[in-house]
């Protein structure tokens, strides 16, 4: 199931291990804060509870949308410029 | 139709006038990149066409998911700490 993570977190350590647990979960990063990646219900809930476990008491917001085919054939992208690694942000 | 739209914009100019068509649009701001709200698919391109316009030659990247509601009910969200309005990173 296709799923889409996204995530404002302003802590630079806190940011960096969860973006690492988006790509240990096998996701691809779509932008500097999104990620997107097939993921079960199961692999869903569990990288939720991973994240929630490393933030600890600090800021944060994460949002998770598993998306069908068809909402996610019909997105609309524009991109020019950007490297998916996110180093316009280093 | 519920709408999401996250952007990756390193130029604050940019990112701040393109934050203001979202809004414009009657978009509320989920994340400091991430907005929502319901779009008709027609408003979805016009607001991707401004921001096209707006962006110019400068590096972005903008995805606009259109949600059905049964995929919007089951998403996964944990937040704490965080202002809606992005002040956490001012």
């Amino acid at each position: 199931m296709k799923c889409l993570l996204i995530y404002d977190i302003p802590d630079d350590r806190a940011r960096g291990k969860i973006a690492d647990f988006c790509l240990d979960y096998g996701l691809d990063r779509l932008q500097y804060s999104a990620f997107m990646g097939d993921l079960s219900p199961n692999h869903q809930e569990e990288l939720m509870l991973k994240i929630e476990r490393r933030l600890g008491k600090a800021a944060g917001r994460i949002d998770l949308f598993a998306i069908c085919q068809e909402d996610w054939r019909k997105r609309l992208s524009l991109s020019q410029g950007m490297s998916p690694q996110g180093e316009n942000h280093e």
